[in-house]
């Protein structure tokens, strides 16, 4: 099934957004025609029909690749050709947010974004955020009206944030279609979610058969074990983001060489879908509620520290993916010759404390894991463990490849929003790492409490400005030769990218 | 290093206990001379010297290997025979506690046990309480006089629940001799661990050597990277437990043709040290921290439900270990060879959510992982997922080996005892899954505070009274033809063993 929706994805794509060839059998899944969202520009690809304000660079004109991948910032900022050269400028660090005439972004999110300070030529972050809809797989492939005990389709409202590395291909791209392998993931389940029954055990062989009636379950549940597990209706949208972030890092495998998609991406994505939120993270962006004045994280950062011993089992289990230039174990330091025959302090995939190990010849190889904090690596290379991309990435002088220790399967967290009433001044806050290498979830949760209430609650512009005010406290200003903050530390050098998503109030659900 | 330290023990162990030969050179470390406490018994040994009341079976008689796997209970509870046999009744099912005479356990620690109801011939749990000095490896080499600046040696205070399965030779093993590996690996540690300096990073090739001083460091931090990884002293005794329980793995394979070491055991080991508690759980065991009538959980199960993703991902890397039986991905029940090219829900070791997929030929195969709760499964016959021991536990009718899914490593949690001040009623409970399957965090903690608050704070026996009470209600009494609670819901039917360990009060640190 994964092969044939990723088929349909990549038809989407390569189509640029038009409706497929009529299917030839009830086989063929559609991917577009039940699209109330605008489709994706893809890649190479004439421009995609315009009027999608929220959308990120659907609208956008057709480029090269090389223009797309020399600049591009999301469609939903309006930026003017001069606007867009002023986004691009280092020296100014000038915050971006959607202009507040004409159209808001969904419940009134609020968002803002800032280049690096030269780290990198352009800001290799991107953003979306879209209303997108989902219509049954059936109906499309068999055109009939659908049955009366049949469900409507539903929307779903997506923001997402790729933060990318080594180029802005892949963050570009993905911030283009990730959305689009979630609605495909979450056609099969159109009728499912909205069916009080817990989900059937089994489907018919063919997406789009008409067949499904839930009050069969196919199989009855008894076997050889006692009980059937029961499956949540939750877990179904949780493995549909899991699997929808897998294709599209397949997508960008298999279309490396035709378009540029250069570097890797975090993603940190937002689904809300029939009143709960889902948030999925790959990577070190970071995701926290600020309920009330509490902060609730909602995601964790995937680095090579924090993943450390899922890489050092990999190392282990595979040691083929070492070549002859890592160990899988960690030590302190790199260890010297001089120090053979020494014992040294080390840990392997098992341990989370340390001991001492008599140094062999082959611990002199570089650790597969090293370094502290922002300076942590893997293969001595990236500092992320998740994410989309990085197919081509290879160790410094060498032709080892590191993605085999990546990960692209995010890690989902669900926050039920009917269990709460909330406030206006509720928020959810997604921000890159640019915002938390030098701010935290209590100083987030201060500026948040300190920008909303010099606004009316029912002031829809009150989201952007607090993004641009959280993007601004990051930055920093212009002083002493280095963008500092007010207690005159280092302000983050990195892109910085935000959005506030108002978990309550008069922009909600609309 | 490791193979040393084995080597050692085992010495410490065929020997029973007795001082090994003198050391014909600096290299060979000495497990014994420095020990107050008992050296343990050693299967097949001669027995081990007397007059430790709080060893667990290390003051018992001699037993052929037979006897000892038919039956054996820890030392302390200083059983006659006819109280073993007593102990061993699975009608009457009576609930043993070291005698209220004589010399008490330390900390005046409380203990309780009852065997099963039927399920296995013998009580299969085992436990261990003892008092354990650990000298420098270096002074018991060379023999000579410490320097001055050199610390004396420190003991550890140590309990232990073992939980044996397939049989009680590893449960009995484990709890004779864990202790001493861990006794071994600190061995390195003495000077360290009292020397308020962070740990140096390399120590001399040779333990027992006299030239470690820590105001070298031997090596300098700078190298390749821009700093030293820092090492606290907390890290370097997890490690040295996690080490420990490797290496008591370890001789249990290499001596289970020699000596009965039968079946395998969950570990849930407390060791108290320098003024913090360490928590080392391999299994499905499970402690908390009654304090202030708050529970504090202080160590987590390991079982086929919480380990999935690990066990999947070993059988997705390393598919060999699936034979041609097995595969990795787990569906809600087994998949029915009338469900060929049916879509099925499935999740894979990337996946927390579930999604369909297209049933195909060797999705019919048995699934890694199966069931729910107690009834969860590895490879359809073990329900836990760490431990130590089963070296020979194979697939029923089949060849495959299991060993290779268990991991034999702790998760270790920290408590500084010195962080809080605590009073009599502050106490840490460690339960078999005996007690746990029948009851839960909060109702132990409202146990501990209806039995303690009935005797005087400083009655050295309440602890023992709250040890036997917890198992009393966890086992119920014998009514309408099974073991059933007050509110008629079963008790649990196994082996059940609990320590009260007071955290504050009169009985502690004596």
């Amino acid at each position: 099934m994964l092969n044939r929706v990723r088929s349909a994805v990549a038809h989407l794509v390569s189509s640029g957004g038009a409706a497929p060839p009529r299917p030839k059998s009830p086989d063929s899944p559609s991917a577009t025609s039940e699209s109330q969202a605008a489709a994706p520009g893809a890649p190479k690809s004439p421009p995609a029909k315009p009027g999608t304000a929220s959308g990120s660079g659907s609208g956008a004109p057709a480029k090269t690749p090389e223009a797309r991948a020399s600049f591009s910032r999301p469609t939903f900022l309006q930026l003017s050709p001069r606007g867009l050269r002023r986004a691009d400028d280092h020296a100014g660090r000038v915050v971006q947010s959607p202009p507040d005439t004409g159209r808001r972004l969904p419940w009134s999110t609020g968002y803002a974004e800032v280049i690096n300070a030269g780290k990198s030529r352009h800001n290799e972050d991107q953003a979306c955020c879209e209303v997108v809809y989902v219509d049954s797989r059936r109906r499309s492939v068999t055109g009939a009206p659908r049955e009366a005990s049949q469900s409507q389709g539903f929307c779903f409202y997506y923001w997402g944030l790729f933060d990318g590395h080594a180029g802005g291909g892949a963050a570009e791209m993905a911030s283009r279609l990730l959305h689009r392998h979630i609605q495909e993931q979450l056609k099969d389940l159109v009728d499912i979610l909205q069916d009080p029954l817990p989900p059937p055990l089994c489907l018919p062989s063919t997406p789009g058969s008409p067949s499904y009636s839930n009050t069969s379950h196919l199989v009855s549940p008894q076997s050889c074990w006692s009980s059937q597990k029961e499956v949540t209706h939750e877990s179904l949208v949780i493995g549909a983001i899991e699997n929808a972030f897998q294709l599209m890092d397949e997508q960008m495998a298999q279309e490396r060489r035709g378009y540029q998609v250069d570097g890797g991406c975090c993603a940190l994505v937002v689904v809300y879908l029939l009143g709960k939120v889902y948030v999925a993270n790959a990577g070190d962006s970071r995701a926290i509620i600020v309920r009330n004045g509490e902060v609730i994280p909602m995601s964790r950062e995937f680095t090579p520290e924090t993943e450390r011993q899922r890489l050092q089992l990999l190392g282990f289990l595979k040691p083929e993916l070492l070549g002859s230039e890592f160990t899988h174990l960690e030590f302190p330091r790199r260890v010297q010759p001089k120090e053979l025959g020494q014992r040294m302090l080390y840990r392997d995939q098992n341990m989370t404390g340390w001991a001492y190990k008599k140094i062999e010849l082959e611990d002199l190889r570089f650790p597969l894991v090293c370094g502290e904090g922002k300076k942590a690596r893997v293969m001595a290379t990236i500092g992320v463990t998740r994410g989309l991309g990085d197919h081509n990435l290879k160790v410094c002088s060498s032709t080892l490849p590191i993605k085999p220790f990546l990960s692209c399967f995010p890690e989902v967290q669900v926050y039920d929003l009917t269990q709460y009433e909330h406030c206006p001044d509720d928020v959810l806050v997604l921000g890159t790492d640019g915002l938390w290498d030098v701010t935290n979830d209590s100083e987030v949760a201060t500026t948040v409490d300190r920008v909303l209430s010099a606004y009316e609650p029912n002031d829809p512009s009150r989201y952007t400005a607090l993004a641009q005010a959280l993007v601004l406290g990051a930055r920093g200003t212009p002083r002493d030769r280095g963008w500092r903050l007010p207690n005159n530390k280092l302000g983050s050098g990195d892109d910085i990218s935000v959005f506030v998503i108002p978990l309550g109030g008069p922009g909600n659900y609309s």
